[in-house]
């Protein structure tokens, strides 16, 4: 149960980001297409308890996540496990009750820069952002290279919605309150 | 999502059976300890709904296993959805409200005669019983396989109800309802 220290910045030019990435000593990792598929509680709503469940297919590979309360104002930090599951978990989900809410499509590069994954997202239908993770084991120095990096890579803001309450918010513009 | 025919019966003399058993043909495939965690669902009476959810542990594999409503009076016939799982699974169950009803221990020992499974079943507080289980394609075939084989080896009636219910029978008997 490891808590997760994330920042995410909407970014107008990944390309202009990722040369300055290099430059730092940035390495690309991996590139991938992903699909993630939110689910609504049965009897208990995640807006409100700001919790997430989600499967992500990435490549060839399944992953259940669960997301649990952000624990502070300025980052994305919460409580994270995800594991590696057969995609036929989707049908019990189903069959207990839990509904898709949503599907993301993205396409993400993912760079390491020291204990930090930089992840450059194409995200269907919201735009580009860039994720920096920290992947060290202490918060308080997770939280300190997040804003050291980000002042070095001339990053600015947080974007504290998920992609999900983005593209809801955009549905919700577009069709009337669900 | 296959439909489970299956039955199961309480047997004074697993031992005797056995011997029954490789009589007639059959082939011991393997034996384990199990242990078996059903969750109560956080907002639906599986009771009332006549559904599991349970872990199970069997030597150093874990199983997710779903199971739905018995679709008809004689036999356990039921839909089983069952996949291979990370133990951490259980984790993310408790986080979405689902709780440990009870967990059954059980040594098994597992037979195969034709296309059905025996299982012979030493349950902690329980007792022992057989449980014949067709692993075929059609539900009426798999009907008749087992009642045929169970004439052959002498075994007659139909526990219908779960280890689980039969243990929380036992708990209710001695502490009055729960």
């Amino acid at each position: 149960m490891c808590p997760e220290v994330e920042v995410k910045v909407a970014c107008k030019d990944l390309n202009e980001l990722e040369k300055r990435l290099m430059k730092q000593g940035a390495m690309v990792v991996g590139e991938a297409l992903q699909e993630d598929v939110y689910f609504a509680h049965p009897c208990r709503d995640f807006g409100t308890s700001d919790e997430a469940l989600r499967i992500r297919r990435s490549g060839e590979e399944w992953r259940l996540t669960y997301k649990g309360p952000k624990l502070d104002r300025e980052t994305k930090t919460r409580e994270e496990l995800e594991i590696v599951i057969d995609p036929e978990v989707r049908t019990i989900l189903e069959k207990l009750g839990f509904e898709e809410v949503m599907s993301i499509h993205k396409r993400r590069k993912i760079l390491t820069l020291g204990e930090i994954e930089v992840s450059l997202d194409r995200v269907e239908g919201l735009g580009d952002f860039v994720e920096l993770e920290y992947k060290g084991e202490s918060v308080e120095i997770g939280r300190r290279s997040i804003f050291q990096a980000m002042e070095r890579l001339g990053l600015e803001g947080s974007e504290r919605r998920s992609y999900l309450e983005l593209l809801l918010n955009i549905k919700i513009e577009k069709t009337g309150p669900l």
